[in-house]
């Protein structure tokens, strides 16, 4: 199927923002106004699965930066991510006027994620996203109802075991699936910055531009941390694929078009 | 709108036999493999959110087999019901080539509740389903995509607030709005027994027929017992209002018409 002229806005929200009860509502109210014909929430954890784990004893174990997702942790982080976060979200978007779903990865099939491999690191039931990995036909369904799709980032795998996804991968996933099947993807990280910054003690250096052209350059000049190179990796992944924009900004920027980092194919 | 050729088979499946993972396993093959055009599953708690709520030191109170549910339980039950046992069901499901998708009632604005009074008895965040709580509308097109819908029994208020609903009152409004939409609608009511029994000590007591007719009598004679009465009195309100067909059967007898106990207008 062709969906050349669907335009959709993917929005991936960060765990920090979702820590604050009052900064996600103010998020919700923007993300729910926001006048895109399409639209996709895309959600990350936040802190509440490590105190969760910490209160039932569960140790918690993170190798860069990724969680170690063992028995107990899968079942931690689906109950506090599909449960808990996706459903407060879905019930906040919907009293806001926005048609909202909840979904996993499992719902519907939409997405299907591949156990990740022990080795070199064991991460246990973590999963990643093939390329073929998004039911990009079904997912459009749902946007054609006039639905709001709001993920968080547990999947599964073709025999129904749970995984722990990264929320980014999925937001660039879905992007990459919905453009590749021919739609006009926007894809918009917030989280609790201005954007990606120069220097990450000054609030005010916020990079306006990364293109294919001046990143190699940025990052020699070591403009670009190692800290933002997940984030950039995935929206370079997206725009070769396809997706039109990719811009990294702050939660309180959602609706003004002018701030953040924008990351380009070209300048 | 109309659905007069459609028909639909609601099942619940209770909380007893999801805590059994071998048992629920059982019973999604057989979910999975019920012929119906159109099936919606709804499911109970079962002892987890109790389980769980004791690790982290929430006190469980019930009144009359109610669980009160005050800000933390709201949370824990959030969890449990909507992210683990839902999202483990529906992966269930997928990976048995059912095209499942788990709902709270907040999804899509499907079940809206409206929550309970704070007398005689606060049960703090609960919720009941008035009248046009469920929307027929939007769950057959659900349903017309070819999708298997899978309630847990969390639901919203149009204010955007949680709560926590009966999974049978669940099961008997879906019921209910459907046929009242003008679908022909089956409801079978599952758990460990083999139906409802004339004396609760013997499993082979299971009575066979009730109707409005014997309904009254079976209760003078003492046959229908009190723990009964909330199952009958869902049966009937969904008869009442055009459900076809309500049984009360074992998870294990699914798949087979002849089995658990009737419950019907006319003999």
């Amino acid at each position: 199927m062709n969906y050349r002229n669907m335009e959709v806005t993917v929005v991936k929200i960060g765990g920090n923002v979702i820590d604050n009860p009052d900064d996600l509502t103010l998020f919700l109210k923007k993300f729910a106004a926001l006048p895109a014909a399409n639209k996709i929430l895309i959600h990350g954890g936040g802190k509440l699965a490590t105190k969760l784990a910490a209160k039932l004893d569960v140790p918690t174990k993170m190798i860069d930066g990724r969680r170690v997702t063992d028995s107990q942790t899968i079942e931690i982080v689906t109950m506090v991510y599909a449960g808990l976060i996706n459903k407060s979200i879905t019930a906040q978007l919907q009293s806001s006027g926005c048609d909202a779903v909840g979904f996993s990865g499992a719902d519907a099939g939409i997405i299907t994620a591949v156990k990740r491999l022990p080795y070199p690191v064991d991460f246990g039931f973590v999963g990643d996203i093939p390329d073929d990995g998004v039911n990009s036909t079904r997912l459009t369904a749902f946007l054609n109802m006039g639905l709001v799709p709001v993920f968080c980032s547990i999947t599964a795998d073709k025999q129904g075991v749970l995984l722990n996804c990264n929320a980014d991968t999925i937001a660039q996933s879905v992007a990459t699936a919905l453009s590749s099947a021919g739609a006009r993807v926007k894809l918009i990280y917030c989280f609790e910055k201005q954007g990606l910054l120069a220097d990450v003690n000054d609030d005010n250096s916020v990079i306006p531009l990364i293109t294919a052209d001046n990143c190699e350059k940025l990052k020699a000049e070591g403009v670009i941390s190692a800290g933002m190179l997940p984030k950039i990796d995935n929206a370079f992944k997206a725009l070769n694929t396809g997706v039109e924009e990719v811009i990294v900004k702050s939660y309180l920027d959602l609706d003004d078009n002018d701030k953040g980092t924008r990351i380009s194919r070209k300048s």
